[in-house]
């Protein structure tokens, strides 16, 4: 049934590369204000390759941030309708000594497309746009009714998008929402996420002297902020790895028997994953498995901690300030603004003597979230995905956050079937972050398979 | 006696501080490898200098660092040898936004003179080459002879000046040491510091996983560098300030009673003292006064640390490594490779799981100098300062350190006195260094007063 649309996905499947060149080359690093206007040139050039793909009504929306961009096409009465979520926003490339080819020149090299935002989530992102594309091309419709909510604020916690899904409630209804964000989990297995971790954060600094000092003639007798930090962020853990944080884990349930057997049954292979990251050794709260840490319990990270002289060579100073930035990572149960709370009042504790703290609370954070495991979108998913890769897809969690997941649950009442072909460890987040070259064709067909299976509600037995 | 010296000082001064700015305008940052042609050009225009200023024999020596300039005149047979000593390298001038001036444009404001290096020891090197200058043309000579020795590594710790010195012990040799470098206690009472604490240092990187990491994804189950580089930093102290390392204070004893009471009957106002530094409260080993903690303690200070992301906003990374650079100064008693390899061995000893640790051990460090309290050049440098500022200088010691101090003595049999007209409060290694302008012209006076004072030995009683 998706046969001309897939046979147009191939034929122009280089040109489509090409596009998402042009969309790598857009360094829309959204933390970064001096980013700003190449974040609008990204907003405004995916707004164009929708305009592109068929007669669809976009819109490029002002926010008090960055732009958001929605299209919509609803000339299949009767059929479903879907909201398709993604972002074009991308993280900073540092430690830009680190990649091996610029992160905004797309650069394929053994079957991968290295650049920044290639995976998170510039390529996953495109291939619903190409998959509405070749529907209109090869049979000048589409299956089911689609609208589309690209976000340019993802990588900085989404604080203008919760507002416009609720100024936009009624425009942005659909039965349910298809992230092409998200990740699976292995690049082996076909996976489906059903769950993501809710996420809060704040930075703090710890002030000392007026001025930064000469630690040969002070140092001893006042106190150095870096000691200070460091005592403080100790503070924050046991040294086993539990988060020492009075009350952290306060309404946190452990997972269930079925949830640790299922956990169980997975096929991960420990050492393997320790080779992948290159970590010495697992390490992490006390009682729990590697994926039960990272799926099923909350963290505290350090993201950042600077102070002092951090040039070649040395430089005998006393600083004036230290810095550390934080995210905590939230289950079921833990409300993000409690739980930042909870870290201020333990650093306001334990603030060791002859600084002061300055916190900065972000007040961008959200819930864990869930979707049902019989969920309509998540069957159709686990059809499509059998359709390319000929298996049955595994059920996994995730470790990181998709906040705007828990705005469409709340507003609209919308769940959110993650649905895309990126995969975790393509160093997103990182130097030489990278695509796999082969999932973009699968996702652009998973996709086209997805629309198909949508339209067909005679199957959903089948599904 | 100096009259005419001191006339020709005067008459020239607006001039020798043009010379001034000139040499601050060379950014010579001996820390810095892409500075290292402004650390040479910095010599040669110290050597073109001191070949203005009278029938020298000048040299630019290279060495396996930063290139030493020598100068020499021995015209005055029978009467006393000194040796001057200085330094023209100068610290890295970061953080630059927090300079009110362009660190290497010498700037006026208030009676003082801005720049990096001015303080520390720019002015202070040029004093003596200046009363060298105008002791040739008042006088056509000198009253003793003269070495001068002046160095570009004194802020990396003098690696090539200590193989100089034992190479060209002969041609250094004088009946002691006086140097430029060292700095007054305080502004309002003349001082002459009589010891100086001892040096070490090491630098140190932990690594986690391989590259950085996505902190959702992986956090909570891989160890985070900057959690545990937190937790080894803060095992080197105790809560209360005291150094927690295996044998760190074996051999350092305790002040004396007279020592306690010399200390104690300094004019010093610890709160003035807070104020000054911008210190919310004192801090520092317990048992111990602050004068104490700075001048006859042994630290451990962090210099430096960071890891992860430091930009703006919030980037949620686990990073794969995480620095820290130290340095400890040390007391009599004290062994600096012995301390630095006790510091190694706690690091070691203390490492958390997760994570490697890797060492950067220097090799440069010296230990705590004292000059006897009797000393002939002390005494005439009371006699100088007595001179010029109509009281009686009180004797102080140094928390900082002049490494080069024991090479002279050791390889040499030469004290060092200390005699130079910065203050100890000048922001040296920190923005805003600054010289104050009237202790240019007191400088002088007193170098020419004691370049008389040591010739006329007929007054030594008095002295």
């Amino acid at each position: 049934m998706t046969e001309a649309v897939e046979a147009y996905l191939r034929q122009h499947e280089a040109r489509h590369l090409e596009e998402l060149r042009e969309f790598v080359a857009l360094p829309s690093v959204s933390t970064d204000s001096r980013h700003a206007p190449d974040v609008r040139r990204a907003a405004e050039w995916v707004a164009a390759q929708l305009r592109a793909a068929g007669p669809l009504d976009v819109r490029v929306h002002d926010t008090a941030g960055h732009p958001v961009v929605t299209a919509e096409w609803t000339g299949a009465p009767g059929a479903p309708t879907i909201l398709i979520y993604g972002h074009y926003d991308v993280q900073p490339p540092d430690p830009l000594d680190r990649w091996d080819s610029p992160p905004f020149e797309l650069s394929e090299r053994d079957g991968r497309l290295y650049g920044r935002g290639v995976s998170d989530d510039k390529a996953p992102l495109l291939i619903p746009i190409k998959v509405v594309e070749a529907y209109f091309a090869a049979q000048g419709t589409l299956p089911v009714n689609v609208k589309f909510l690209f976000e340019g604020e993802e990588e900085i916690g989404s604080p203008s998008l919760a507002p416009f899904v609720r100024a936009h409630a009624d425009a942005l209804r659909a039965d349910f929402v298809v992230s092409a964000d998200g990740g699976m989990w292995r690049a082996d297995i076909p996976t489906l996420t059903v769950s993501a971790r809710g996420l809060c954060g704040l930075e703090f600094t710890l002030r000392g002297p007026a001025k930064d000092l000469h630690s040969g003639r002070h140092g001893g007798a006042v106190q150095n902020p870096l000691h200070a930090v460091s005592a403080l962020i100790a503070s924050l853990h046991d040294p086993d790895g539990r988060v020492a944080v009075a009350g952290f884990y306060d309404g946190v349930a452990d997972p269930s028997p079925k949830e640790r057997a299922d956990y169980a049954a997975l096929p991960f292979d420990e050492e393997a994953y320790l080779r992948e990251v290159g970590s010495p050794g697992p390490f992490g709260e006390p009682g729990y498995t590697t994926l039960e840490r990272q799926w099923r319990r909350p963290t505290l990270e350090v993201n950042g901690l600077w102070g002092g002289y951090t040039g070649e060579g040395s430089k005998t100073v006393l600083p004036s300030e230290a810095h550390a930035k934080i995210t905590c990572r939230l289950v079921p149960g833990q409300d993000p603004q409690a739980v930042r709370d909870k870290v201020a009042a333990h650093l306001h504790t334990h603030c060791p003597p002859g600084v002061t703290l300055d916190l900065h609370l972000s007040d961008h954070g959200a819930p864990a979230y869930r979707i049902p495991d019989d969920h309509l979108g998540l069957r159709v998913a686990r059809a499509a995905q059998r359709d390319v890769y000929g298996t049955e897809p595994l059920t996994v969690g995730m470790g990181g956050s998709i906040p705007i997941c828990e705005t469409f649950h709340e507003a609209l009442g919308m769940d959110t079937v993650f649905f895309s072909f990126a995969v975790g460890d393509e160093n997103i987040h990182a130097p030489n972050e990278f695509f796999r070259l082969p999932r973009f064709g699968e996702g652009t067909r998973a996709w086209a398979r997805y629309f198909a299976h949508l339209a067909h509600l005679e199957e959903p037995a089948a599904i």
